[in-house]
């Protein structure tokens, strides 16, 4: 498959803004099969008040953003996995939308929220979802559920082959940490992270792409908007062989892991 | 505390050669509270069959090694962790042992053996134990458990500051894992890994010290014969504070991790 990862500034609360940037990095670009973008990639990050995230959320009923990346699967053929501003009823959530020519085939809330963002969404509700797609099953984070050993595991465990992250970093280590994840668990992982600065906040780009020997396939720059493609094959991450004797899953010692985790 | 790392290559079934090897290294060392030395380091690593691995096994009651290790113990007052090829009745493990003037204070069994170690050794049986020492609780975790995030964690949550890594590594990822690991759970890790060839197997030494932001702190060469010394506050690793409103092990979602362990 042909993965892309779509790196820029979102602005804050300038929806049509950042449709109209999002099609002119995809119009500059290679078709691919599966596009990953930045968390929250349609409303910004930083909002000063509930009101205002409120403001710019969309239900995934009736989302202006999402009818705008169903019209470019239809044309493209493409998959699109992108961070959102999730309104359901009275709720805000954090979430990671998969969609494709049909419309919402998969969604995520994130589990894990940062700062201000405690403030805003409710913590995620719906899990740790794998799902089907033509080119293997892939699962979702987003942004700072890096930090958590668990929901990387628990994925790979469930059969994610492929982790999309669309992210807003600003802390400066998840690009250090996704190389081990990908590699302990023999999986791919796509981090897409935006780029620019919004009200006081510093977001670190280097968008990356790891393969499930932890090497790093794609990075983006800190600062440029820019599209980065690369060609990967999901079959890979089915391969838990580590040695003749030694599977990366096979060996894990459940019986120990589940006994101390009770004793804690 | 000053901590040391001692990296050196055992002679496979030369006890008394590696333990004067060890002895040279301390003599040209500083003093330390802690020292960390390879897996296996008074036995060597790569049998050649079941019997020859029992032949360069060790009681714990009464082993040549340990009792060194004691003497040293009581000379300089330093504690030292260590592989240890140990025999209980028929049974061998392949286990980290910590030791101080008094003799052994706390035994981990490797959980995860890796090739040719799962003819000679029985998995380890003794979980995942957790010691208070003078500086603060460190736990143990020998060579190829490096592979499996739940051990990091479980030890983390246990408590652990500090984990002490004996190592005879051959994949060439684990010196890039463990400052994720590090970051993750917010605590320090010393990895000491041997040197040299042994009968087919290149070791990748590499001794790393890790602190709890992910920060190479040591680090030894490929193939030097060496000791490398720090002096660190494993208090640092108590502080699980990552924002204003993020905790590295509050924000956990265990309810989420539990109930997507049980589905699967």
């Amino acid at each position: 498959m042909r993965i892309g990862l779509l790196q820029f500034a979102p602005q804050v609360g300038e929806t049509e803004k950042n449709i109209a940037k999002i099609q002119k990095l995809l119009d500059q670009s290679p078709i691919v099969d599966l596009w990953v973008l930045p968390e929250l990639a349609s409303s910004g990050y930083n909002f000063e008040s509930r009101d205002e995230a409120v403001l710019c959320s969309e239900s995934l009923n009736n989302s202006r953003f999402i009818h705008f990346l169903m019209e470019r699967a239809t044309k493209t053929g493409a998959w699109f996995v992108s961070g959102i501003n999730e309104r359901n009823g009275d709720k805000l959530y954090n979430s990671s939308v998969m969609v494709n020519a049909d419309g919402v085939v998969g969604v995520y809330r994130k589990l894990h929220l940062f700062k201000n963002e405690k403030y805003f969404f409710e913590p995620g509700n719906l899990g740790l979802p794998v799902f089907d797609t033509p080119w293997g099953k892939i699962g979702m984070l987003v942004c700072f559920d890096w930090m958590f050993p668990e929901v990387w595991r628990l994925l790979a465990l469930k059969g994610a082959q492929l982790v999309c992250h669309p992210s807003n970093l600003v802390l400066p280590w998840c690009q250090q940490a996704t190389p081990g994840y990908a590699l302990t668990n023999r999986i791919f992982v796509a981090t897409t992270n935006r780029i620019g600065h919004e009200r006081g906040l510093d977001f670190t780009g280097r968008s990356q792409l790891v393969d499930p020997y932890g090497s790093i396939i794609l990075q983006g720059k800190k600062r440029k908007k820019q599209t980065l493609v690369a060609d990967i094959d999901l079959a890979e991450s089915l391969n838990k062989i580590m040695t003749s004797e030694n599977h990366a899953f096979d060996d894990r010692r459940g019986d120990v892991y589940h006994l101390e985790l009770k004793v804690k």
